[in-house]
Formats: structure tokens, sequence, C-alpha cells
């Protein structure tokens, strides 16, 4: 055995890779995936370690800039070049204290979690009639000043499907929702959860400011509080609702993107673009929003780095901050993917691809190209190397690619899509029940793998995924 | 069609039995069992109604009195006979606020839930670093005044089981834990959960009392947030925990028992005695602790109130109070139970058999009738009806009936035993989670089943239960 497959050895963490020297992109590719499959990447400890020492990493806080520190060091350590940390103002959001209770027709405890950004209640909390609407268009048919003094309630159920379909038609309710309530004159707004599991555990998310500012309290209830309070009407009983809560804004604090590269060895000025992202919800510890895809696009990183040749191509992972307070409005969009966007624009036209990974740690089962490639060769050669771990070719384009990556791809960059499993995803999604436990070793590995094959193609290859391609490139196969 | 068997048509909810007046035991016992199977028993209403027209029901609470009103009321209406309510004097505990987190190595919050009966915090809460036992073996081999100051955390895991054996196993380091940790100087306890699941939400439950009262303040934390201690002082970081609870008591309340009767034809004064409780934990709803027993009882009597010819004996059915309170040390027992065992003293030689329904909603897979009766014809018979719903005869006498009738069991009345399937019962028990969505409508059909069938044989029989069996009665088949 050479000393230099030796070294190999030891970086792939024993994985078997012959010395790549003759070796065309597609075999490093297979190689690539095969190391991540046997298991023992890094993205295990990772995503242990950041979700034990640091917990919930809610945007703006302590917990998240003392996660991005460790985050920083530890892709040093692995390795990675160019490490550094962005900063950027943000004002933050605290849940504080929050509760509530049906207090007629009997009392008894409720299940909430106050919608991200929700004011506080009054400090004796507030309480009125519940008024249900089956869908948010019930509650906009609404006529005006009908809701004065009550709690608007929206009842409406996520559906469950693979690609998390249902949460796009779930949403609305959640980030309009408010402001339909308030212009009514009701006092409070309720959700039931946006979420396809029966626990007592309510799903955050944020919802949308109206001139600055979420106009009412907003809280999600658990499925099964959603359910009590439905049959409780149904009973033909007046139900009566007690909420409370402390939540407050810290207007001066900062979040920060951690910014870590694998340079290319030809084109380094080119950029293929691989983001998670690091803040998290406060209830829950952040593991599989998005604690895994950072640990994820590391590992794939990871791989990359310790390959004997490098890409032609920069590989450059972003853990972006504060991606769970996007704001659809303006300034719109998340702070970190907009603070990015903001501090590369002048290197975005020559990012050649980005993509993200933001849907948990279930296996993927579908990759989507920019339309200039899907048809062609590279998308042959993509296919060839994926089919083995699960997964198909995706019928459509890319999709509403991530929140991160967002204002890039609006500012040009081709999106690229590895579709997760999220049949169980939105059972967990923004609760408390978001931790360690809920990540699969086995699918966590089947992500790196994909990862770091189709990077590794994209990033050594000279493929143009832009719209207007150069004369022919688009469906050319990547010659190395 | 006749004007008898119409009535009974409706009766049984539009379920087809024949004129009874002529048939064998053995065949009513197939019709109450294919009647409950074809379901629309009044086992669901009853269950929906309950936990949702009076929430959690607490021992000593206002809504376990009203719950216990509408109760008698419902069963009334039902058509049972001496309906009544007994009261007896509790000492009633209300959890209060609590609220638990990590504040070293890092602040995060802590999903716990104190355990019944658990003393409060001092008002300002208390801190302290976290000493782990894998076991309370280990706990019990700590030194003398080894925990000065520090809180004592039992890390043991629940087995799951069908039978439920993994709660007898685990439950001792609940019950026991708190005086182990106060006599070595802590001045806190955790415990994992006593549960199988992997949510943030704590299971509940009762400790022991020392001189009349739980030594220290004692939690249950839910299983991710005990992985996350473990975790924590794996990475050799010192984990400290501020724990807060206003937990209290009431010293003058009460609780009660609800009795129904469907009267004997023949021995009215012979008892076959069907319990569930009618108490819940504070933080779900109590639907399959054991509102869901309530109703299967309730249920199991209501088909055979409804049949055309009453049973020889007396059906009664006790819907208790106060059960989950239990304590080990005198005066010992659950209150509502030895209440029923002392108010009732003088009719206990004249009870037959005695069951209980507190296992949830999931499948009946086996029986379990007295020694006496075990290999006898009686026996046979009720293996013939119920295996075709999927029940086995237990290769063991009963055990562990139950806690409602173990104070009427220990006074030697012969004990029934319908065993559930307990696979997920843990899951779910003694936690925020015990919701009415939890309860399968189809299982909890087949356990109405089951007890009807069952209690309505034993009850029309001339069987006696009792291990000095009259002359030949243990061995012989129950003649009508």
């Amino acid at each position: 055995m050479s000393a230099v497959l030796a070294l190999m050895l030891i970086s792939l963490d024993a994985t078997e890779l012959p010395a790549a020297a003759a070796t065309s992109p597609e075999t490093v590719a297979a190689q690539l995936r095969d190391a991540a499959m046997a298991g023992h990447t890094t993205a295990w400890s990772w995503v242990s370690e950041l979700t034990t020492r640091f917990g919930p990493r809610p945007a703006g806080s302590a917990n998240e800039q003392q996660a991005a520190a460790w985050a920083a060091a530890r892709l040093k350590a692995l390795g990675f070049e160019n490490v550094h940390i962005e900063s950027f103002p943000i004002t933050a959001w605290v849940r504080g204290s929050e509760s509530a209770q049906l207090i007629a027709p009997s009392v008894q405890p409720l299940v909430i979690a106050a919608l991200g950004e929700s004011p506080p209640t009054p400090s004796s909390g507030l309480e009125g009639d519940v008024v249900i609407f089956p869908t948010l268009t019930d509650l906009k048919a609404a006529p005006p000043a009908s809701l004065h003094g009550k709690i608007a309630m929206v009842s409406q159920r996520m559906v469950r499907a693979q690609d998390g379909a249902g949460y796009g038609a779930a949403v609305p309710a959640r980030t309009d929702g408010p402001k339909e309530a308030a212009e009514r004159g009701a006092i409070a707004f309720l959700l039931r959860s946006v979420g396809t599991d029966s626990h007592r555990l309510a799903h955050t998310g944020t919802t949308r400011y109206v001139d600055g500012r979420v106009p009412v309290p907003a809280f999600a209830l658990s499925s099964p509080d959603a359910d009590q309070i439905e049959r409780s009407a149904a009973l033909g009983q007046t139900v009566r609702v007690r909420l409370f809560s402390t939540a407050s804004y810290v207007p001066n604090a900062h979040s920060q993107n951690v910014i870590a590269e694998v340079r290319g060895r030809e084109r380094p000025q080119e950029v293929v673009l691989l983001g998670a992202h690091l803040d998290s919800w406060d209830q829950g510890t952040g593991a599989i929003d998005d604690g895994a895809g950072t640990a994820i696009v590391t590992a794939a990183g990871k791989l990359i780095r310790d390959l004997p040749r490098r890409p032609r191509r920069t590989v450059r992972v972003v853990l972006f901050g504060a991606e769970e307070v996007a704001q659809p409005t303006p300034p719109g969009g998340t702070f970190g993917g907009h603070s990015y966007a903001t501090n590369h624009q002048a290197e975005l036209a020559q990012h050649v691809l980005a993509g993200e990974s933001d849907l948990g740690t279930d296996r993927i089962y579908s990759f989507a190209l920019p339309v200039a490639t899907a048809p062609g060769e590279f998308a042959k050669t993509v296919l060839r190397i994926l089919t083995p771990i699960g997964v198909l070719a995706s019928e459509h384009p890319p999709e509403d690619v991530g929140a991160d990556v967002g204002p890039v791809v609006e500012a040009g960059v081709p999106a690229l899509q590895l579709t997760q499993d999220a049949m169980h995803y939105f059972d967990i999604h923004h609760t408390a029940d978001d931790t360690l436990d809920k990540v699969d070793r086995a699918q966590l590995d089947q992500n790196v793998a994909a990862w770091a094959a189709l990077v590794w193609l994209a990033a050594d290859s000279d493929v143009d995924f832009r719209p207007r391609a150069r004369s022919g490139a688009a469906n050319t196969a990547a010659k190395p």
C-alpha cells in the first residue's frame, strides 16, 4: 500500500478509494457515494455535537452565535479553506413564557406555541370566545368587524405528501391568518398546527408582518388541542380561551453566515454553493431542521476536500444564520440568504450552481437539475451515479429550492435540487420534538452520498448550467 | 318481526339478535360479542364526550367531580339500576407551574413533569449539578451524603413488552428514587420518564411517600431530554440544571366512586364487579388512561342490560375515583379502591368475580380466570367465545389485576383478567399525549366484545370462582 493511498484511507474514514490521478470524474463520484454509504462520515458526529452542545439556536441568540463559532473552528479543523464568519444585524424574537387554557365550557390546559415574531399578550393575558373557520378562505369571507373581541381560529388540516406539498398548501393560513383576523377585529389568532402528527406539541413558524409587525398575538395549537376545541364547539358549547405570552424583541441583535471552501484547482472563482442553516426554532434542538442539513453539506464537502485531487471549481459550503425568521414582505426573504447575496453580489455571475439541504434527514429520492442541463449527458451521468442509492430523475425542473439559496437563485444562479422523502418530516418540523433521536443514521449517510457525488460532478466539470448556455455546453457531457 | 324483537334491535343499536328466551348462555355470549364487534356501541361516544366535556380529571378536582356527576346521569339514562356516587376524602395534588433548564454547559430548555405529589421547589427554584445513575441500584449504591447539594438522576430505559412487563421493571426508580436520593443529601430527583416513546413529553406518575410526604422535588424528564443530559455529560461537561415547580396540596378535597348495576334475576346479591377509573392525570385528557376503560365497562354493561333476559347474578360497574394517586405505603393502595372495599366489606363474600379495564384501548389478546376455574368447562366456553376475536387463554392465573380492584382481590374476591396489547400503551401513558385521537375505535369495540361476553357468561352461571370451591363446581360448566 502506497503512502498516498494510506493517507487517503485515513482521511476517508477507512473507506477504500484507489489513487485518483487517472480516475474519471464519474468513477470518483461513485467512490464518494460508496464511501458515504459505508457510514462513519463526519455527518453524525457533527449533528450530534452541534445539537448537544448548543441545543436550540434561535436567530440572534447566544446559542446561535456560539454554534457558529464552533462550526467555523470545526470546519477549519476538517481542512476547509477560507473559513470565515459574516455577521449581519437582525431583530431577534424571544418566545418567553406562554400558556393557554380553555376556560369554557370547562377549564382545561391547551398546548400552544406562539408563531414566530408574534407580539406578546397584555401582561394579564387575554380572553375571548373562539370563532372557528375551517380554512383561511372562510376567514377571509367573514365580514369586516365581525370578529370584534373574538379569537379567530383556522382549523385546516395539513395533508401528508411525500414531496412536502402539503406544507405549501397549509402555510398561507399561518402567514396571512393574523392579518385577516386583525382586519376583522379579532384580538388574537389561533391556528391548527401546520404539521402532520397528532401529538401535544405545537408547530411554530413565522407569520407575516403588516407594517413592520405581526398585527395580533398569534399561536399554533397542537393538533389534539384543535380537535378538542372543534369537538367542544360541536357539542353546542361556547368555547372561550385564555392566552398568555411574554414574547419580546431584541432590536440590536446579530446573526451570521459561516462560510468554508474547498478551492477549485483550475477555476477557483467558479463556485458550486452548497447551503444549509445553522439557526433553529427555539423549542427543539434543531436536529432535523436544520442541524442535519449542516451536517450533510459539511460531510459532503469534507469527502470532496479529502480527495487526492481537488475539483476544477470551488465548492463553497455556507451555513446560513437566521433562516427561520424569514419575512415574506420587504426587506423580505431570509436574513442570512439576503446577507450572502448582498455581500457576494459581485461573485454571483460566477456561481455556477446552488443547492440546499433543508428537509430533514430522510432519504433523497429525486434530483432535479437546471433546465439547461436536465436532458443532457451530465444528467445521465448523475442518474447512473444516484440510481444505485434510490434516487430518481425528477420530471420537473428545480422548484422552491430553499429559503437560504432563494436570493441567489432569484439573482440568476442556477439551482440544483435533491428532494428528500418528507412523509414524516412535518410530524416533527418546528416542534419541541426536533431532537437528535429523530435522525436516522443510515438515511443521513445516503444524503451525504448523493450531495457529495453530485456536487463533485458539477464542480469537476465545465458544464454551464445557466439558461443562456455557451454554444452546445448545456447538452454536453462533463469532460474532465 | 315481533314487538319484543324490534325493541331489542333498537336497544342493541340495530345489531341483529334473535329472541333469547330459549337461547343458551354461550349463544347469548356470542351475540353480545358480535354486537360489540359490529361497532356503534356506547363506548366511543362515552369516551369522546367524557374527554371533550371535562378534559383532564385529576383526583379531587372539580373536573373529576363534574365528570362523576355526568357519568352517573349518563348511566341512569342508559338504563342501569342503583346508580349512585360514593364520596371519600382525599388530599389532592395540584401541579401548578413548572419549568426546567439546562444552565451549563449551555442554556437549553428541558421538558419535565413533576411526579405526582412531588413537593414544590423553593419559589426561586433550585439549581444543582446533576449526578447520573444508570439504574436505581446504582443510586442505592451511592455512599451516604455523597449527593449533598446535587440533583440525582436515574437514566434507566423502560423496555417495550407486549404484556407491559417493562413497566413493573421501571417503576421502582420512580417510586423509590426520591427517597434514595434524599437519603444521600440530594436536593432533587430526576428520572428518565417511565415510557417507551421518544417525544418531548414527560411521563408523570406517583412516587412514594416517606413519613407522609415525598421527600424532595421529583421530576420526570422526557426521553430526548434525558438523552441530551447523558450526551452532555459524555462530552466531559458538568451538567447543571435549574428546576422550578409550584406544586401544591389541597388537604380537604374529595373524590368519588360511581356505581351502577344490572341487577341479577336469580341471585342479585352475587356480584360480578367490573371496574375502571374515572380520574386521570392532569396533562392529557385521560382518554386511554382510563376514559377508554370507563367506556369499555359501561358499554359492556349496557349490552348486557339491554338483553331480553337479565343474567342470574348482578353485574356491577364501578367507575373508581382517585386511582392515579395510589400510595404504596399505608394507608396504601388506591383511594377509590380502598373506599369501595371498605364501604362494601359486608358484601365482598358474595362478590363472585372482579375485573378491571385499565391498560388503554388496544386489543385484548389473552384472558386469565381464577385458578379454580382455569382448567374447567367454563374456561373452555370462554375460549370458544373469545378465540374468534383473537384472544388466547393465558398460561398463567390472573396477576396484578389492577389497582382499583386490588383491595377487593386482596380481600379474597377472585380476579378475572383480560390482557390488552401494551406494546404502544406506554408511549402515551401519563403524558399530555393521552388524548382522544389515540383511541382506535375498532380495538375499543373488541374490548367491549370480550368484556361483555365474558362478564355475561360469569354472571349468568352458577360457577364458584373461589379457591375453596363448592364440591365439583369449579370444574363444572356454567349451567344456565
